[in-house]
């Protein structure tokens, strides 16, 4: 269906719509807290019956954890298979006394739908999963569309990660569709091109029996604080490059589209110092802030723990002192290969008298780095000019989805991310909202980019 | 008085000395807890009465904390006066529980009494104390005695610091002595040559308004965590050198003697690793463990403190991280220069986009460095080599007495640190005792030493 035929039957239909989508926002889908594992189980049967009844298959698919949402409507098999994820899990809504509605009794006041998860994904995903009900429907061919609606990504993903493998066929597609993203105003849309990966570690530094005196062994016992430090600074040489052997191998240049298209959502060092407190002076000397974050690696110590902590001095030599830090990957480089030269690094940084423990070296996920050249990618640009009569937004992401880079993998499809979220809808805080227009044009650039598909 | 009559002496005032020392040992002069002040001040009084009783002039001199005992005896003034300085007060007990005998009721046990304090410091000083009163009741000149205890040693010597410029005349002496240190077994007394000066700093970085995501912001935001390592890395060189530009100038070397003497106390590698769980592999590599605990700086972090210390990963930067180090300085070295040489160097090191906090920035203490070549040093030796038929040991202390380089400048005296204390006496812990042997080997050392010093 075309923009205008798209437009005149989300009028028709809005209230049906927005009345579905407020039932589905009543289960209280919080997929950290157990208590709620039956308001998730609840919520994915109310999905699966949905879709039945708008003549879709559908089923819940149990998982270690929370269930799945699988639908699928066959189409015209010489088009594109379309596989659109989501999750219709929500954040816990504390602190509830904050919240101007039950965040599970909807409400809409001037315009936006007040509720947990209103946006974030539910809003989305819902929007996005009617237009692909409305574009089956219509009169021409359509692809075969697949819905996945996971339960747990609020709380990891572990699940769905643990079983794609045995989904494969379920999830087999040509272009994965994603909009769980966000932009910068109502009147421009973003396309995500990239996502970095992350790896996240522990480490430590024992060996003393004990706390020892600074006095009296300060100079001749191997001090676990100063060498875990020396150790952490070698990470990085003095102009902020990682400094550990062969680790930029494999790592994507951009483009000179990319270096373009980046530049234009990039931030000034003035609205970074205004928004953060500080100049935007981290990582890579030379490098732009786009470029930093969406194109290169970065490791980032996220707590340090040694010795006591309390007021005043104590003249202890700390028997351990301890690091967590995670590295964002990007694109091109391997997970498991910077994990394996960082743990290479720091062991052979250990210094004779002390052991390194390495409480925990986690992949949390792949990076993820699109092609601003891409058909789907060019479709969707075309598609979001259209809807809103500006260019859209490119952005690479400095933080992680890990689940998308498994999804890519398991499905095979080429990913899209498209995101109609703004800061004000309040996610994963109270009173989160979503506004029936962002609603509206998501659901209308899924349907388009559905009808651009059908005619490539 | 001779060896062999003080031995006669002490003899036939044992009964006497010791249950006077028990009398003492029964104040509850705990400094740190404001609930035993008014012990103190008994203790001190108590202290003043027994030398008045003794025919010396005595005072209990207020301070901003707890009082100090000042006493004199006039004697030859062509003899170097003799400053002696200890403490009155003790540490806390607790864990009472632990405690076979109370406290505060010296018992006697197998030649040892058992009390708070009994060694530390009463035990020493109340020995010291009474062969000086010996020594002054003697047939021949005596040189004028001046006894300095105060009541805040095991709380920092605060007060007394504070004061000892309006007590100069009363402090004035050639000779500073002081037995509130130990030996390694009772068959050897140990000369202190050196003590440590001591510099305690905190400093944080901050700049960011808030912690960031890690993922947002990671190779963007300067990490605070990220340049406090860079920073306190930047400390120490490659081989375990302070690279602060000019940190050692001044350094005194350890001459020959010094050399020769630390080495026959000093410790194996071996029994290094048994006794702390690392070999001795920290500070400057190429010198032995006495020298670089004795002789040389060292810079060692004492507590960490930055983001997230929970269990598994948070992926922040944190907005602020902060580390407590101590700096010890070593003879020759200037406390307050290498003050301003550390702060100088942290300030220069502060990336841009950061801001550096000084917390606190505190000179604990003065270095102090003998000579082995003094002439009273060579006295002590002699003396300590007839009592207990063995070289003494020479002992470069790593650890810190700040009050001592205090009293020095202020007494214009040469100090002479010889001390009886005994690993199995248990300072600071329950069931504190000190042996009457030992007891009694301070006693016949002050009096031997105040003889030697009267035929100079």
């Amino acid at each position: 269906m075309k923009q205008q035929e798209l437009e005149t039957a989300y009028e028709m239909r809005k209230q049906e719509i927005v009345d579905a989508w407020r039932e589905f926002l009543r289960f209280p889908s919080i997929s950290s807290d157990p208590a709620y594992a039956s308001e998730c189980e609840r919520c994915a049967s109310w999905l699966a019956a949905y879709l039945l009844d708008r003549g879709w298959s559908a089923r819940v698919e149990p998982t270690a954890s929370r269930p799945l949402l699988i639908a699928v409507k066959e189409g015209d098999p010489s088009l594109p298979t379309v596989l659109f994820y989501g999750h219709y899990d929500v954040q816990p809504v504390d602190p509830q006394e904050l919240w101007k509605s039950d965040p599970f009794e909807p409400e809409i006041r001037d315009g936006r739908v007040y509720a947990r998860g209103a946006q974030d994904n539910k809003g989305q995903s819902f929007a996005a999963v009617n237009a692909l009900v409305l574009s089956a429907e219509g009169p021409g061919p359509h692809p075969t569309f697949k819905i996945l609606l996971e339960g747990e990504e609020e709380s990891g993903s572990r699940a769905l990660s643990a079983c794609v493998e045995r989904l494969k066929e379920d999830l087999k597609a040509d272009v994965l569709m994603v909009c769980d993203t966000g932009t910068t105003g109502p009147e421009v849309a973003t396309i995500t091109m990239g996502l970095r990966g992350i790896l996240n570690i522990e480490i430590a530094l024992t060996g003393l029996k004990k706390d020892l005196h600074s006095g009296a062994h300060g100079g001749a016992a191997p001090n676990p604080a100063n060498e875990l430090i020396r150790l952490l600074a070698s990470l990085h040489d003095e102009n902020g490059h990682i400094a550990i052997e062969g680790y930029y191998r494999g790592l994507r240049e951009p483009t000179e589209t990319d270096r373009r298209l980046a530049a234009a959502s990039d931030i000034s060092e003035e609205l970074y110092l205004e928004q953060t407190g500080a100049l935007p002076r981290g990582g890579s000397r030379g490098f732009s802030i786009a470029e930093r974050v969406g194109f290169r690696p970065s490791i980032d110590i996220n707590g340090l723990t040694a010795g006591y902590q309390g007021e005043g001095p104590k003249t202890v030599i700390p028997a351990r002192a301890s690091a967590k830090f995670s590295a964002r990957i990007a694109g091109g480089q391997s997970a498991r290969r910077c994990m394996e030269l960082i743990e290479d690094h720091l062991r052979r940084g250990v210094p004779e008298g002390l052991s390194l423990e390495i409480v925990y070296a986690d992949i949390g996920g792949e990076a993820l780095l699109l092609s601003a050249e891409a058909p789907i990618v060019k479709m969707a640009e075309k598609v979001l000019r259209s809807l809103t009569g500006s260019e859209p937004l490119y952005r690479w992401e400095g933080a992680s989805i890990p689940v998308i880079p498994i999804l890519v993998e398991a499905s095979g499809a080429e990913p899209l991310l498209v995101g109609f979220g703004l800061e004000e809808d309040n996610i994963h805080a109270p009173n989160e909202s979503f506004s029936l227009e962002q609603f509206r044009k998501c659901f209308l650039y899924v349907g388009m980019f559905i009808d651009a598909l059908c005619e490539r």
